[in-house]
């Protein structure tokens, strides 16, 4: 049950390798911003954290939302702040995101069988 | 090659099922709302499902289209009725629609092959 | 208070005017495409026009929701099935439709002030 | 200066208002939800204020924008936690975010010259 | 007539000026990366101005649009090339492509009677 | 490796002439308009290809995106000035692009270990 964390993760290092090889300077920076933007600022990490998540999931991007998740585990996120931040997507989204919600739920209960890392 | 429609509709069960158990306000009175929308109104069931049909075909989301084309066939409503709701959502949504048609029309062809529930 | 309902009618027919003018085929054909679309097919026209509503609401155009609200009033669709509509975009889309839901209220609050055409 | 806050939130007051007096049942209990979804709960107001606002931003929602820019400012947030917010949804939604952070940065800076509610 | 671009132009110079003023760094390097990624690279300066075009169009931002018009002038591409651009982003983007398309034209029209800067 | 090149190809195939077969105006003439749009005029069938490509990554269609770069590789575009489209989809649409430029890469590596048409 644990294939689709397992997959995911090698798929997403495996090709973020392989971009980052690419001789292409805005798709360089572009990744810097990207680690940038959820350093520590005004806002702690948590909180960034779960700002990502909920844009992943209004945008309706499983693997965002997957990636999301999981920094957000790392960040000490409980499981209720995360149905919270599910409940907000959910409405501002509309049903539309309920597919990407199960399989959120889904990615989450599987992470929560994992060890910890 | 009825794989397709039962997996769909065995993950969405459960998962569906997960949700409910999640205690978490809105997004139980989300799901009601969901459900309170397509009853019949001044609209009837029917064409509640199509207008359910292609708003879920222009936001392409696949597992929506699935699931309102079973509704759809529940209420009665023909194949070439359903060609002219695609037709709606290809123009509306543009040639970024096709790839979704593409597996609307083998979904409802599965769809076709099944016996009556 | 008619005044978005004219401003809107008038800018649309003379742009519609001048891209028809434009010598590009692909625009041209897109234009009769979009036309027939609404034709009666195997669904009558008022069902092709509430499904072109709701596909333009759930993609928040208010151009768009304008345009079929006036066509649905055409075709003789009640304000309480304009409604249902409007519910089901809403449900779909979430509540970032609720912006897009408040001018098409008062788009349809205004045509409903002006004489039949 | 302040025109423009003092618009929006007459036009957004007046037409829910409208919205409201609709005897249309997903319509009203969609609202129901929509103001469900930010009180208080695992996550607190102020984090689910920003979670919205992201999340307007992201699907690119002007209105949406700036009531949640209200809400945050209500709620306490501070200019560089917003700006914090917004430049995660800047890098999420990518460049065609930017004129909607204009607006957004417009609309907060006039919000700031006004006294306090 | 020439109103439109003006306003446009000082708006968005007024306010990029602003945004760069405030202390955040991934905001900042967010329009470091959106200056790089237009640079000449393997692709000249000309086609990817039109591959920003199309890339707004379809995602229907009409001040994003406006602003490609504007460079893509700058370098050099006829009105028949920019209503080819115009042409892809229809068809791939859908029938909800159309009120863009019209202030689009509005703007290309209103630029042409404007003396070249 | 070559597995996902082959099985988009014949499922695309197989599905356009099942959808072709359909006794459906609007759903044919689509079809027409969008094989016209691809043909050379006052841009070239590389350029348009290109902003077909661009066009499908912002609206994230991995599907799209795989058809448009075989078209480009069919067009003589080299793999820089395909990273160059790439980053201005990943710029204009942001770091939601970013698991569709992963299959991107992926897919184009695919296609560069076929032997050519």
């Amino acid at each position: 049950m644990a294939a689709r964390v397992a997959e995911f993760q090698e798929f997403r290092s495996r090709m973020n390798k392989r971009i980052l090889e690419i001789e292409n300077r805005p798709i360089k920076r572009f990744f810097g911003v990207d680690t940038l933007t959820y350093e520590p600022g005004a806002l702690d990490a948590r909180t960034k954290e779960m700002l990502g998540l909920v844009a992943s999931m209004v945008l309706r991007c499983d693997d965002c939302i997957a990636y999301h998740i999981t920094q957000c585990k790392k960040e000490g996120i409980t499981d209720p702040e995360l149905y919270d931040a599910f409940s907000v997507a959910l409405t501002v989204g509309g049903s539309i995101v309920i597919p990407h919600l199960r399989r959120a739920v889904a990615f989450l209960d599987e992470l929560n069988t994992l060890p910890p890392p």
